[in-house]
């Protein structure tokens, strides 16, 4: 197979895209993609700085590394988990690399929030992996909020979309479904969020990591659940090699048909939001989830 | 493993049911999926006359048979589709099956109407399954109307429902996913539809075929085309043996909580039915498809 764009011999064949590349042109390939996402869906506007949520993974590192060439005034914000064998490895990652790439960081400690990944897991009965996450957000939308960022960028690809979507249509979640995708308008309280990388692939990114030397953490968070996710991953991974272009097809004919048509339905039941009575941000409930976390872990007491 | 209800050696294992029967249990189990699925969707009201679309198949046998056991008052439909090597053995099997059981059967010939499949398919381009399908449903419906049954009963299995919705479901197909279900209830020129198999899959039809003694067809009809579905089917198989129940709950979350969200935005857009200028049957056209394949055909110039 030959490159497409210079005919040399290629090193990256991409059957959803019908192509091929070599590995001088893949990058720009690469480039085409995020920069089509972001302006298809006004992601960005002039001038606009973004926050680059980075864990030390593929997909983030990609992710403010391509955010950067384009041009963009971007900041990286890193959330120290506190997990033994792991979260330190992860900062040393994301400090070096913004560090090489002269991009500014912040790390936001859970530790020093009372919220130390492996207390919370002890204290609270619900699935790790769905707390963390929630208290990932809430750092990182705080921290864009407080430091004026409009916009928060997330290294989301196309197989988290994907699954994500997948898991959530097999439930028939009509309150996800009505406002997923890969741009969350900013509202009160909440910053924008955005997922650039969203039409490339797990295989796309690690390609362009390895191609531009990108060092990353590839050892997987010691407390991930048996979740149902590898499962759909395994599954559309099966199908996209069956039917190539099944992925995109699906998110982007969601996008297009599906969403329209949840929001039109969620719009008639919506429930307002009010701040939260301990730390004031947007709520559906008095107290909000984090802050309700904090005092299942006890903070309140020893306040 | 033992049969739940007898305690004997168990013939039959059902992991999405976590059970398993006996050869003489099985079919309470069958007769009783059947029952609460006409019983939940209100399918058959007392002393309404069914008309059974009868295939040859094992779903179709199957589901004549077991109406015919629960005390309905069931008429037999096959539609002899002149394609050779094929139909003739169908139809044998039909009428062989429906006279042992002492029920009214009535063969409707494509080829009295023109439509003989194999003129058909030398005729139209479009995909001979989805033409075929779409004579198929307009016969069932017209013999129904012209005779009086007000339900039309199709032997329509998870299988097939499910990677239906699944395959409308990766397209977003709204207007599909507004009204699909295992009950259509009846409109102006429509008997109603149901499915009382939707919840029973082609291995549970099968066993309860084999251990029932039913000949039925196997071959597949030699038109099949490479169609999606068998892909489809594969992998809700694959992802049934690794999350029991998978098909299932897809199904009936969807009729739960995705087709009433679709249902209301189909509300907004309805298009109004005309009769057909040709025949007079319901269509949003001017003519209805089945005239249009029909001019197609030829049978206008011949005429």
């Amino acid at each position: 197979m030959k490159c497409r764009k210079c005919k040399a011999l290629a090193a990256v064949a991409l059957p959803s895209h019908n192509t091929a590349f070599c590995a001088e042109c893949y990058p720009d390939f690469f480039r085409s993609q995020v920069e089509r996402s972001i302006h298809r869906h006004k992601m960005i506007a002039p001038q606009e700085r973004v926050l680059v949520a980075v864990s030390g993974g593929k997909d983030s590192l990609a992710l403010i590394m391509q955010l950067q060439e384009l041009g963009h005034d971007v900041h990286g914000l890193h959330v120290d988990l506190d997990i033994p064998d792991s979260s330190p490895e992860a900062r040393r990652v994301c400090e070096t690399f913004c560090e090489s790439l002269n991009v500014p960081l912040t790390v936001v400690e859970l530790r020093r929030e009372g919220l130390s990944i492996p207390l919370v897991k002890s204290k609270i009965k619900r699935p790790i992996c769905s707390v963390c996450g929630k208290l990932k957000r809430y750092y990182f939308n705080k921290f864009a909020i407080e430091n004026n960022f409009s916009v928060l960028a997330t290294g989301h690809n196309l197989d988290d979309e994907v699954s994500r979507l997948f898991a959530n249509t097999v439930r028939w979640d009509s309150a996800y479904l009505s406002d997923q995708g890969p741009l969350l308008p900013a509202t009160a309280g909440f910053a924008s969020k955005i997922k650039p990388l969203y039409r490339l692939t797990e295989f796309e990114i690690a390609n362009f990591c390895f191609l531009r030397g990108i060092e990353h953490v590839t050892a997987p968070c010691p407390y991930s659940a048996k979740a149902s996710f590898p499962i759909y991953k395994g599954l559309w991974s099966d199908l996209e090699t069956r039917m190539s272009g099944a992925k995109v097809q699906f998110y982007e004919n969601f996008l297009r048909d599906g969403r329209p048509v949840f929001a039109a339905w969620a719009d008639r039941k919506e429930s307002a939001l009010v701040a939260c009575s301990s730390c004031g941000y947007p709520t559906s409930a008095e107290t909000c989830g984090v802050c309700r976390i904090k005092n299942m872990v006890g903070q309140e007491q020893e306040a």
